[in-house]
């Protein structure tokens, strides 16, 4: 029986014009990134089992982990996550590393998740993370990173940065409300889960918790504050440091996009300060594209140092469905500067000679290495949006010329040997 | 107990130097070969195990294939070579696509084998190849490919390209020595192997076979042929392939490196044409660098379509070693343009403020984000292979002035604002 041409259940092929798209995306956000003066860093596929075991959370390790005994019975993962193995590198030179490390990655990531819209099974994910700067100074360094990636898209005006802080949240929780750990846990998941499951879902959970009408009314006006109101109601660093972030960042573009928002919540087991989400605020898409925040001490299962960081990460799909609504996706269709179209085998010949010297000179040229009728070959030049087409028949062969065919336009001209690359190049 | 810091065996971290010049190859590759028309391609780093069961040989399959169930017990394996990607995309496009398709990839590649020099568990693979091509002006452009990317890196004058034809090798062992194609293929793996076994096991493998004295000389006799010599003593159209594409390419730089040699193999079960090693002939890294060849019907397992095609496969790991080898490593350290060095905090939110128009006009700007002293926070910018340091003390602030310092020569300046970014971009 035949086998299926289908990719695996989750998963893409990238033709040549899906890989256009997917390089210049990520290249445009590369240089953003490095102008920043963040550098490059990649890790392997597989990771030892026990690096997420240690770190991520239980729902990535039990449900969504792609794990395996290797042929010498070690148990191994498919990364889910890159800030695992982004701790094991740091950790292995944290002495050496001058602070505050700067790192960014892209790598592609797995999670065994039901497909559906903005999420596959392999992604594209884009890691920023600063480890061992100031805090807050690093915090906004991060957002203005964040907010540049999307600028460099034009994709500003779509969006709002939600922010929140986790003392903030912890302080409410912990001090006004007087919840367990456990409890505050999952009012958090509740929080986060609200605008999918809906209000009376929300209600329903916040009671099954065990929480008063009292500590609910208290828990909707702390997410209805502003920050102004919030500082008359709640004393607490978190409030301290949100309100020196938005002054920090006042006079950068970041703050046309900036909120105040305490219902941001981002799970309550891995960050410790600030949490910022970005939204895409239009009608048409209106959703939580990506997210990050401080965390305290990334490398401290492997051993006595600390670090602690901030960062996010950011999807392929996430961003390519956001520049997609708002036709922002830039335009980077597969091109060939010159086609060759071939009357005999004497002319595939020349043609093979002839491209030598344009290729070296950066000229993508492209050989039908066919004898085929010239408008069988003019389609097929047509087909790989070829700017040229060079055409070498008998009588060319024999006259010692060429034609220059502009595929544009249809223009037709002869062309004198030796090929005269600054002429050429301004033909195309 | 600490977690290991090390990364899985037979695996790498690329920490940022090595992303710099890892990044920088495969750009320049991908130059050289987008010149020659190819496209980009991907797949997915899972693909269902039947695809690798019913092309790839049967020693990837037993013993080198990273394979698994997943949750919805599908059994998937981690791609161990692109060809059988390759195949199942072009299969699922194979009318549309116009022909010749030329096409490269640089997948990341997994293997179970024990690591040792040139080989790991993860590598990434250059793998080029054009389909639906006429034979032999196809095979001559993948051979200009294949010599055109070494010499992107100045590295022709150390290698040759030996090249052989598997109907030429057919005809020897079949029409010449007689043997059934179960012992051509046990005689071909002898002869592949024999530089690493030595001459005395590779006489005692032969014998096995059950090889006589007569067809051990007859073999032998043919590995020391010419191209002319074994013209006079064998017909058949491999050899008339041969000449013809020495003749193709006798006016190409490659002609330089290109050499028959009847010993190179290429396994007998995949390749029906042309065939090619690229060898590093230097005394200090004397070794089989990459190599390829013709191949029948790449898409057969998908259905009734055909589609023949040539190409070759390249590691990242042999090409390194090669320009390590031969000095040839291009210099890419990374480097940062101007890094702020700060007094205090209103320090740090001034220079936060300066470096955003820097960024957008492409310079690469770090922030210390620390009020260290200079001379700690000037140890780091050096770190980081800056350029410039800008320093923002307290007399700068109050002269509302900049120090800038030539980190190579230690010159040191005042910068007055707002900063003059054609000033700062000369003195980079």
């Amino acid at each position: 029986m035949a086998l299926s041409t289908k990719p695996y259940k989750g998963t893409r092929d990238f033709f040549p014009e899906d890989m256009y798209l997917h390089r210049h995306i990520f290249q445009r956000l590369s240089e953003v990134i490095e102008g920043y003066g963040y550098q490059p860093y990649d890790g392997p596929m597989l990771e030892p089992f026990e690096l997420y075991a240690a770190k991520s959370g239980q729902e990535i390790v039990e449900k969504q982990l792609y794990w395996f005994m290797d042929r010498g019975e070690r148990k191994v993962a498919m990364r889910p996550e890159m800030t695992p193995t982004l701790a094991r590198m740091v950790a292995s030179r944290v002495m050496e590393l001058p602070k505050p490390v700067r790192w960014y990655s892209i790598p592609n990531l797995w999670r065994y998740e039901r497909p559906q819209r903005g999420r596959l099974r392999e992604h594209w994910q884009l890691n920023v993370d600063i480890l061992g700067g100031e805090s807050l100074w690093a915090d906004a360094e991060i957002l203005r990173v964040a907010y540049s990636i999307i600028a460099a898209f034009e994709g500003q005006k779509n969006i709002k940065i939600f922010v929140n802080n986790r003392r903030l949240i912890n302080s409410v929780f912990k001090d006004q409300l007087k919840l367990s750990a456990e409890d505050a846990l999952k009012a958090s998941k509740a929080v986060d889960a609200r605008d999918k499951i809906g209000e009376e879902a929300y209600n329903k959970q916040l009671v099954e918790i065990g929480l008063s009408a009292e500590q609910i009314a208290t828990m909707e006006d702390f997410f209805n504050s502003s920050l102004e109101s919030a500082q008359s109601k709640f004393q607490c660093e978190g409030l301290d440091e949100l309100t020196s972030l938005f002054k920090i960042l006042e006079n950068h573009p970041v703050s046309q996009v900036l909120e105040f928002n305490p219902k941001v919540m981002r799970g309550l087991d891995y960050y410790t300060g600030t949490v910022f989400e970005v939204f895409d605020v239009s009608p048409e898409n209106n959703r939580a594209m990506f997210g990050g925040g401080r965390y305290d001490n990334l490398i401290g299962m492997f051993g006595n140092q600390t670090l602690s960081g901030v960062g996010f990460g950011m999807g392929d799909v996430t961003l390519k469905n956001f520049l997609e609504t708002h036709k922002l996706l830039p335009d980077v269709a597969s091109h060939i500067d010159v086609f060759f179209v071939t009357g005999n085998e004497d002319a595939i010949a020349k043609a093979a000679e002839l491209a030598e010297p344009l290729i070296a000179a950066g000229i993508k040229t492209s050989l039908s290495l066919s004898t085929a009728k010239f408008n069988a070959q003019l389609k097929q030049a047509n087909k790989l949006n070829a700017k040229l087409a060079i055409i070498l028949g008998e009588n060319e062969l024999k006259e010692n010329s060429a034609t220059v065919k502009n595929l544009s336009t249809g223009e037709q001209n002869t062309l004198s040997m030796p090929i005269n690359l600054d002429e050429l190049k301004k033909m195309i």
